[in-house]
C-alpha cells in the first residue's frame, strides 16, 4: 500500500484561527483510493520550517500533499519552500500569469501586481490549474515520489485534488482494485446505527465500512477490494443492499447527496411543487431547498413569518388561534402549512414553528421545542419534537434536516 | 516566547473519520496565554510512530502537548510510547485503579478489567486528574521540559488542559505580554486589501498582522507584545486605530463578528425593522438574519419568491413590469423591495434577484448577474452585480453577503 504523507501549511492553524479541515478530507479520499496517510503535519509560514517537514516527510512516504500557502501575499512560501528543498530556482511561468490575469479579467478587476508572485513555480515542477480561484498548484514527480502543493481555501483544493492530483496518484498505483460508495442516512444517532450494523463496521473487513457523521447526516462509506474492477464492484454491490436492507428508510441517498437534492428529485419526478412557511428556521429550510441546482421546477414560494403578525397577514393563520394556543403550537403549525399551500397553489407545504433560543424558552414551551408540519396532497401531519441539549444553530439546523426528512419520506413511502 | 509542540494521535484522524478539533483549540489557548504553538503533527496508533514524534517534538520545543491514545483498549498506545521514549518502566499506580473504579462506582457499573491498564503510567512521571471521564493524564517535568499526555475525547481533554496543564504551563512563564484583535471586513479582495496595508502586513512586525479568508469575509489579526499588559494594550489599540482608518468602510465589526450580527446591532440601535424579498438566494439572507439572537427584534417578514408568480401575487410586483424587464433586472429588484416594505410595514427592506445558474444564464443576463435593492426610510439604492467566475453556491452567499453590507453602509453612513 502507498503512504502518503500531508503537510498543512499556515499561521492561522497554529493559534487557533482555524480548524485543519482538509487534512481529514484529503485523508478520507486517499483512504477510499486504498492509500495510507502516515501522518499530517501542520507548520507555520516559515521557509525553513516547511523544508524540514518536506525532508520529513520524503523520508516517510511516497506521496507527499501539501495544502496552503500558495496565496499572493508575503507569507506565503510554499512555492519557495518546494523551490529551496529542491536545489532549484523558482521560475516565471507567462502562460501562468495569464491564466491568473485572465481570471480577474473575468471580474472585472485590474489583477494586484502581488499576484503575479503566483506564476513562478520551482524549475522543473509543473503547475496544476486551479478551476476556482488564482493560485495554480505545483506537481512535481521524481521516480516514485510525488509531491503536490495545493490551495489552503478548501474548495480549491479539493477541486484540485478530484481533478488533477488523484488521478495523477492513481496512475502510479498498481495492485488491487478499490471500489467505494456512500450510503446517506438520517433519522437516527450514530451509535445506534453502528448497533444495527453489529460486525459489518469491524475493523479489517471487505468491505471496509467508515462511518463519519456531518452537520446530523451519517455518511457510512462501503470501500471493497478485489483483484478485478468486477469482484470489487459485485461484492459492493452485495453488502451495499444487505445494508440497505438493514437500515431501510434510514438511509436517504448516495453519494454526496443531501436530503434536499432527494426531495428535489422526487418531487421533480411525481410533477409536485413545495411551498415552504418558516418562523424558527428563518428561512433556512426555503435555503436548503434552493441550493439545489434547477430549484425552479419545484419550489413555488417561501415565507419567514418570524413574528405573529407576519403569520396571520402573510399566511392567514387566525389571530384567536396564535393567542388560543401560542405561536409555538401545533395547530399553528399546521395552519402555516394550510396557508402556505393556499397562498402559493403548490400541491405541497413545510411549516415550521418552534423556539430556537437561547432566549425565549419556557417551562412548558422550552428552548428546542419545534412542531413541523408537512401537506402532500390531502393529507397534512404535524410532528412535536424537542431538539434537546443543542445551541440555537443546531436546533434551527436539526428542524429543518427533520422537515424534509419527513416530507421525503411522506412522498416516497 | 515559549514554544510548544502538539501532537495528536489516533488513526481516525488519518483516514478522514475524524477532523482535529483539539489542535486548534490548544494552540489558541496556548497563543492567548504567549505561547507558540511551532508545530501540530497528526500520528497514527503506533508506538514507533508516536515515539519518533515525541523525538522531534523534543528537539523543537519546550512544552509537548499530546492528545489521544489513552484509552483502555489494545490500541490506545500513548502510555506505553512514553515510557519507551523515557527510557522508563510503567509503573501500576494503585490509586489511580481506585479512582478509576470509583468513575465506574458512580455510574452503577462494573469496572472493565481493561481499564486497569489506564492506572499504568511511566516511571517518574505524575498522574493528572481527570474530572470528566476514567483516563488520567499524564505529565512528565525535566528542567525546562514539559510534556502532558491528555485525552482525545475533546470535553476531557479541555477540562484537563484548564484545569491542570495550563496552570502547570504558567508557572514556569515569564516574559512578554500578548494581546490580539481581530478586524473584519468585507467588500475587497485579500490582496487588494493587503495592497492598502502595505508594509504593515510584514513579518517580524509588532503588531504582527495575520489574514485569514473564510467564506468571503477577511479576518484581520492583531497581534502585540509588550513588555507589560498596557505597552501591548496601548500598541494594539494604536495600530487598530491606523487600520481603521486606512480601511475605512470595509471594516465592518471585530472579534468574530458577522455581517448580519452587526446589520442585527445597527437595526436595534436605531429601533428600525427589517423585511427581506429573496429571489436566487433563495432564503439565505433571512437565515442568516435569523441566525442572530434575538433576531425578533428586528426581523419582520422575509418572502422567498423564487417563481414569477410568487412575486406578482405576494409581493405586489407588477406583471407587465417582469414581462418588459425580466424578473432579473432593476425595476424588479426595486419593486420587490417596495412590496417587501410595503407588505410588512418594516422600516427598511433588501430585495434580491438574480441568476445563480447553472443554467437560466444567456448573453445579455448570464449566471451570476444580481440586482440588489436596499431600502431604508426613503431612499431605495437598487446596484447590479456580475459574480463571475463562481458556482450556484458562492453567487448566492456572494450576493447575500453583499446585500447585508449594502444596508449596512446605508444605515451607518
Amino acid at each position: 500500500m502507498k503512504k502518503a504523507f500531508l503537510i498543512s501549511i499556515g499561521n492561522e492553524l497554529l493559534c487557533g484561527r482555524t480548524v485543519d479541515t482538509n487534512a481529514a478530507w484529503v485523508s478520507g479520499r486517499l483512504f477510499a483510493a486504498g492509500i495510507e496517510t502516515q501522518s499530517v503535519q501542520m507548520v507555520a509560514d516559515e521557509v525553513a520550517d516547511i523544508v524540514e517537514a518536506f525532508g520529513q516527510a520524503q523520508r516517510k512516504a511516497d506521496i507527499l500533499l501539501v495544502t496552503g500557502g500558495l496565496g499572493p501575499t508575503d507569507d506565503d512560501l510554499t512555492r519557495q519552500a518546494l523551490a529551496e528543498f529542491l536545489g532549484v530556482p523558482l521560475v516565471y511561468r507567462p502562460e501562468l500569469a495569464e491564466t491568473i490575469e485572465a481570471f480577474f479579467t473575468r471580474r472585472d478587476f485590474p489583477m494586484p501586481l502581488r499576484n503575479r508572485a503566483q506564476a513562478y513555480i520551482p524549475d522543473g515542477a509543473e503547475p496544476i490549474d486551479n478551476p476556482c480561484g488564482t493560485a495554480p498548484g505545483v506537481l512535481y514527480e521524481k521516480g516514485e515520489k510525488l509531491i503536490a502543493l495545493m490551495p489552503g481555501v478548501p474548495d480549491e483544493m479539493k477541486a484540485m485534488f478530484e481533478e488533477s492530483v488523484l488521478p495523477r496518484i492513481r496512475k502510479g498505483q498498481a495492485g488491487p482494485v478499490i471500489r467505494s460508495a456512500n450510503l446517506r442516512c438520517f433519522g437516527a444517532g450514530e451509535s445506534a446505527l453502528v448497533e444495527m450494523l453489529g460486525d459489518r463496521m469491524g475493523r479489517g473487513r471487505n468491505p471496509l465500512v467508515n462511518c463519519t457523521v456531518s452537520e446530523g447526516i451519517i455518511t457510512l462509506q462501503l470501500i471493497a477490494v478485489g483483484d478485478t474492477a468486477s469482484t470489487a464492484e459485485c461484492l459492493l454491490a452485495e453488502h451495499r443492499g444487505q445494508i440497505e436492507g438493514i437500515l431501510g428508510p434510514l438511509v436517504f441517498g448516495a453519494g454526496e447527496e443531501t436530503l434536499q437534492d432527494v426531495v428535489g428529485r422526487v418531487l421533480v419526478e411525481k410533477k409536485k411543487t413545495l411551498a415552504v412557511a418558516e418562523s424558527c428556521t428563518g428561512g433556512l429550510v426555503a435555503k436548503m431547498l434552493t441550493d439545489v441546482p434547477g430549484a425552479t421546477g419545484f419550489f413555488r414560494c417561501g415565507w419567514v413569518t418570524y413574528s405573529n403578525q407576519a403569520k396571520i397577514t402573510q399566511l392567514g393563520v387566525s389571530e384567536t388561534l396564535i393567542q388560543e394556543y401560542g405561536a409555538v403550537s401545533e395547530p399553528v403549525a399546521e395552519a402555516m402549512a394550510e396557508g402556505a399551500t393556499h397562498k402559493s397553489g403548490a400541491d405541497c407545504a413545510i411549516a415550521i414553528t418552534g423556539i430556537a433560543g437561547p432566549e425565549g424558552g419556557t417551562e412548558q414551551k422550552p428552548v428546542g421545542l419545534v412542531y413541523i408540519s408537512v401537506r402532500a396532497g390531502n393529507i397534512c401531519q404535524v410532528h412535536r419534537f424537542l431538539f434537546a441539549n443543542a445551541g440555537r444553530a443546531a436546533i434551527r439546523r436539526r428542524a429543518a434536516q427533520t422537515a424534509l426528512n419527513l416530507l421525503r419520506l411522506q412522498l416516497t413511502i
